[in-house]
């Protein structure tokens, strides 16, 4: 498994995005609505942030509301995101997808409650 | 550049190096004592989870305090951490790190305020 990306709660994506590109020199390679967000892709060796601008209120805009804006989950990257769930299952893991469902540009995703896993947002991603 | 770390501010840095060791099938590649904290080191793929268990009071305790167990910054890998920081300088980024300074594992690093970076405390390191 690598670590894929780190994803942030952002409310300007694109200006967080132009920041990022300039710090980082990590250029945007994907962009899509999504769930009611701007979901934007930057890219940085084999890895990614992704920043998620709500434009409803979900998940991700209860968690600006309550936290403010900054990191709000980390993404394993594995080639059989339901191996990683039954994985996770077995070492006694709380789950918040029992399967993994489509995510943000395509990706199958599944996410593990934060619980279980020492306060940390864990997303499993398959691209 | 490339993602290096996501540092995560742990109750129990060990038992959760068994559990993302379990879930990632991710060994722990450096142990040590840094800053009256335990460090552990746990390499995925080319990056690696960096788990903080703070042992007497500190910036790590008293996230824990305030924020509880989680994600606690980022960490982007640069072979230049004074160029790195040259750039977040002019791009008017408010900076903890003037300069570079050493952090656990030998490493070099420095520190963005998450003021300026959207909420997310960014780590420049080189190894």
């Amino acid at each position: 498994m690598e670590l894929d990306h780190v994803g942030v709660a952002a409310a300007d994506a694109s200006g967080l995005a132009a920041m990022f590109g300039e710090l980082f020199d990590a250029p945007v390679v994907h962009e899509e609505e999504f769930d009611g967000m701007s979901v934007l892709f930057l890219e940085l060796g084999g890895s990614y942030f992704e920043l998620l601008e709500p434009h409803e209120d979900g998940a991700i805009g209860q968690y600006l509301n309550t936290h403010g804006p900054g990191i709000h989950h980390v993404a394993v990257r594995t080639d059989d995101v339901s191996d990683a769930l039954d994985t996770a299952r077995e070492a006694g893991v709380e789950l918040i997808d029992e399967e993994p469902r489509q995510g943000a540009w395509g990706h199958e995703v599944a996410f593990l409650h934060p619980n279980s896993t020492g306060g940390v947002l864990v997303e499993f991603v398959s691209h």
